[in-house]
C-alpha cells in the first residue's frame, strides 16, 4: 500500500511511522489514533487515483487540512489520511464578478489577505483561521461570528469540484447565482464532513471591504429587548449588522476573575450584555466630521440614545477608536480560555430560533443545577443566529453524570425546536446525539445516501452517521 | 385504487374524469396527459396515506402546487396527481424572529400580503405569483427579480416538512440559522422537482419591509461598464440593490412596436438598457425632502451623475414617483407578452458569470444567425445575476433546426461556464439538456441518490433526470 501510494504522490509526500505524528491527533489532543499512512496529493488527479486505490482495497480514507476542528471528525485510525496542505493555490480572484477560485488546502486567512488587498472581503472569520483551510471550512459548513450578515459557510460557496468516494472527480465549480440542473449536490457534500468525497477546490463570492465599524457594548433589560433593538438596528442600517454577541452577567464575572487586566464593560453590573458592531461600506457613511465620529457612529449613537430614553437600553459605550474596539473583542475571544480554565467541563454548542435564547438558558440553568447541584456555566451566544455556546463545569468528574448532563440540555434544545449541533459539526462526538436526537426519516434518508455513495464505506468511516 | 384514495381523502377530494380536467395540461398548454386521478389531501397525514398506496402498488405520483411551471414538471400521464391547493394555511407569523411557517399550498401572494401588513417582505416576486404556490416555489427553487438581494428560494428556507417516497414523513421544520447536523437533506429536496418527496410545508424567512425605493432606467456604454455601476452602487447602499435589469436595444425596439402606448426610455437610443431599482428600509433614507426627493433617491442620483461625468453612463431617468416606476416596470414585465408574438420560438434560460453575459449574448447572436440566418432574438436578462432569457424567433417552424440552435447555444453556455437552466428547472423539457451537458459524475450522484430513496421510482417519473 505505501508503495503504491509513493508511485501516485512521489516519494516525499507519503509519511508514516514517526513522520506522520502531527496527523495522529487533533489539536486539542483530545482524540488521537494512528493513522495507516498520510498522503499529501499535489493535485486533483493524485486525490482521485488514491481515493481509487482506497475504494479498491476498502481501506478507510480519511481527508485532513487545517485539523482544527472540534468535534473529532479527522480521527484516522488505520486510515489513510489525505492531507490537501498541498493544494493551496489560490487559482484566480476576479474582483468584479466578487468570487475566488481556491484550492481546498488554502489557509482560510491567507484567503482573506488576497481578496483585501483588492478591497474585497471573504466574510467568513472565527478563532483558527489562521490554521483552518478551505477544505475543511466547506466540509464542516463552519460558522463564525458574522453569520448574521453573511451566512453560514455554504451559503458563500457557489460551486465545488470533489472526488467522489469511487476516485471520480466531480466538477461542478459554477461560477453561478442561478443554476437549477437537477439535485443540489454542493450543498449536500458541504457539512458531509467527508463522508461522502472529498472536496477538493470551490468558487466562493466576496464582499465588499467595510470602510467603517461602529462597535459597542450595549446592556439590554432582558433579552426580547436586545432582540427588539437589532431587529430595529437592521431596518435603520439595511441589514450591517455584523456581531450581535450575548454575554450573560456571569461571562463577565468569569472574565473579570480569569483574564489579567480585564475590565467591567459598565459602571454597574448588568444581565444582558451585548456586544453590537455594525459595518458600512460606503463613503459617507466612513467619513469622519469634525468631532472625528463617523456618520455610522452617529446614527448608532441616536438610536442607542433612543432606545435609552424608552428603557429598552440600560446603558452603552461605544468604542472611539480601534484600541477600544480590539477590548470589546477580546473580552467575547476570550470564551475559549476562560472555558477551559475549569478541568471538568461539557460544552454545548446548539441552536434555539433567536426568540427563545433566553428560554433556553433559563430552563438549562435550572436543569443543569438539578443533574449538578453546584454547577455552574459559562455561556456566550451568537445572539443574532440563536447560537448558544452552553459549558457546563461540573462539580466532580463523572462520565455517567456528564451523560446525563448531555442528554437533559438536549431535550431542553429539542423541546424548544433547537439543534443540537449549531457549527461545530458532529465528527465522533455527537453521533450518540444524532441517533437519539434526530428526526427518524432525515436519518434513514442520510444512509441510504451514504450507502448509495459509498457502499465499502471507505469515506471518512465512523463520522457523522450513528 | 380510486376507491382507497377517497378513503383517505375523502369523497369529494378525489377527481377523476372530466373533473380532473384542470389538472391534465400545463398553463401554457404546451403540455397535456391523462392522469389516472386527482386527490387533493388536507393534511400531511393524509399526504403520506396517498404516497404509501402508490407505493405499495407501484403507481406514479406527481405532486402539483400552483401549476404555473414551464418545463412540464407536472406532468402526470397516468399517475395519481397530488394536489396541495387545500394545505393552505399560514400557520404561524413570528415577526420578531422573522419567520413564517406555511403549507405547501399557500400561494405567494397571500403570503407576502399577509406578512406586509406586519410590516416585513416574503422576498419570493415573480410574474406568476397570484398562482404559484409555495410548495412548487420551493421544488423548484423559483428565482424572480430580486434574487441578486435576497437570494433564490433555497435561501429563503430554513426548514422543511416533506412525505418521503416511502410514504415516510421527515420533520425538518428547523427555524434555525445555524444547524450542522448531519446531511443537508434541506438543500437536497429544495430544487429536486418532486422527485425525491413531496415537500408539505415550510418555515421562511422574512425581511423588512422597505420604506422606499429609488428607480431608474440607464444606459451604459457596455455591459463592462454597467457591472462597474452595479458594483458601486452595491457598495455605496450597502448591497440594497434589488433589481439590476438588462434589455438591449432589439427588446426596447420590440417593445415599441408590440405593446401599445410603449414609449422610449431616453431621447436618443442606446444599446445597454438597465432598470436600476434600489430599497431603503430605514426612515432617514427613505424620509422626502423639501423638494419631494428622498435621501435614497439624492443619492442614487448623484452617483449616476458622477457616472455620467467620467461617460461610464450615457443617460438616465428617475422614477419621480408610482407612476413613472411602474412603468419602467411594466416595461420589463411585458418581456413575455413580447416573446409569445413570434410563432416559432425558443426561450433559453440560461445563467453565465456576471462578467460574462455581454460574451454570451454576442457570440448566442453570431451562432443563431448562422444556424438559422434570418433569425432575431428577443433578450432580457437579470443582469445582476448573469441569468439570461435568450428567446430565438427562427424563420420557420422545424423541429430539427430547433433541436440544432439548442445545441449551439448550449455550446457557448458551457464554455462560459454557464449552466443550461437558471431559474426555470428541469422538469420533462431539458433532461436532453441534462443528459447532454451536466457532469458525468454528478448525473450518476444523482441517479443513485434517486434510486436510493426512490427505488420503485414512483414520485414524478420522468422529470429532472434523463
Amino acid at each position: 500500500m505505501i508503495e503504491k501510494l509513493k508511485s501516485i504522490c512521489g516519494e516525499n509526500y507519503v509519511l508514516s511511522g514517526d513522520a506522520a505524528d502531527g496527523f495522529s491527533h487533533d489539536f486539542t489532543r483530545q482524540y488521537a489514533w494512528s493513522p495507516l499512512a498520510v498522503v499529501r496529493p499535489e493535485n486533483t488527479a493524485q486525490v482521485a487515483e488514491v481515493v481509487k486505490l482506497a475504494n479498491e482495497t476498502q481501506t478507510p480514507i480519511v481527508p485532513v487540512s487545517g485539523n482544527t476542528g472540534l468535534a473529532g471528525g479527522t480521527k484516522g485510525e488505520g486510515a489513510i489520511m489525505l492531507s490537501l496542505d498541498r493544494m493551496n493555490r489560490i487559482r484566480e480572484i476576479r474582483a468584479e464578478a466578487r468570487i475566488a477560485i481556491v484550492e481546498a488546502g488554502v489557509i482560510l486567512s491567507q484567503l482573506r489577505e488576497a481578496v483585501e488587498a483588492q478591497g474585497l472581503i471573504f466574510p467568513l472569520t472565527f478563532g483558527a483561521q489562521g490554521s483552518a483551510m478551505i477544505g475543511g471550512n466547506l466540509s464542516t459548513n463552519a460558522g463564525g461570528s458574522n453569520v448574521l450578515r453573511y451566512g453560514n459557510t455554504r451559503d458563500l460557496v457557489l460551486g465545488i469540484e470533489a472526488v467522489l468516494p469511487t476516485g471520480e472527480v466531480m466538477d461542478i465549480m459554477s461560477e453561478l447565482h442561478k443554476d437549477n440542473s437537477g439535485y443540489n449536490l454542493k450543498h449536500l457534500l458541504i457539512g458531509a464532513e467527508g463522508t461522502l468525497g472529498i472536496i477538493t477546490a470551490a468558487v466562493v463570492k466576496l464582499a465588499p471591504k467595510p470602510r467603517a465599524y461602529a462597535t459597542a457594548m450595549v446592556a439590554a433589560p432582558s433579552l426580547a429587548d436586545a432582540l427588539t433593538l437589532l431587529n430595529r438596528l437592521q431596518i435603520e442600517t439595511g441589514g450591517a449588522v455584523e456581531a450581535f454577541e450575548y454575554m450573560p452577567r456571569s461571562y463577565i464575572d468569569s472574565h473579570l476573575a480569569v483574564i489579567e487586566g480585564a475590565r467591567e464593560p459598565f459602571d454597574a453590573p448588568h444581565n444582558v450584555n451585548i456586544l453590537v458592531e455594525i459595518a458600512a461600506t460606503a463613503p459617507q457613511d466612513a467619513t469622519p466630521g469634525a468631532d472625528g465620529t463617523t456618520p455610522l457612529q452617529a446614527h448608532f449613537e441616536e438610536l442607542l440614545a433612543e432606545f435609552y430614553e424608552t428603557g429598552a437600553v440600560l446603558d452603552a459605550t461605544l468604542a472611539q477608536n480601534e484600541a477600544q474596539r480590539r477590548e470589546m473583542w477580546a473580552r467575547r475571544e476570550a470564551a475559549a480560555e476562560i472555558t477551559l480554565t475549569h478541568p471538568w467541563r461539557q460544552t454545548h454548542d446548539v441552536c434555539v430560533p433567536v426568540d427563545k435564547v433566553g428560554t433556553f438558558i433559563a430552563r438549562a440553568d435550572e436543569t443543569s443545577s438539578k443533574v449538578d447541584p453546584g454547577s455552574r456555566a459559562s455561556i456566550v451566544s451568537h445572539l443574532g443566529d440563536g447560537n448558544i455556546h452552553y459549558s457546563v463545569w461540573f462539580t466532580r468528574n463523572d462520565a455517567e453524570l456528564a451523560d446525563r448532563m448531555m442528554e437533559a440540555l438536549e431535550d431542553i434544545v429539542i423541546d424548544l425546536g433547537g439543534s443540537f449541533s449549531a457549527e461545530h459539526g458532529i465528527g465522533v462526538s455527537k453521533r450518540p446525539s444524532m441517533a437519539r436526537r434526530k428526526n427518524k426519516a432525515a436519518l434513514a434518508t442520510m444512509q441510504a445516501i451514504k450507502h448509495a455513495l459509498d457502499p465499502n464505506g471507505i469515506m471518512n468511516p465512523g463520522k457523522v452517521l450513528p
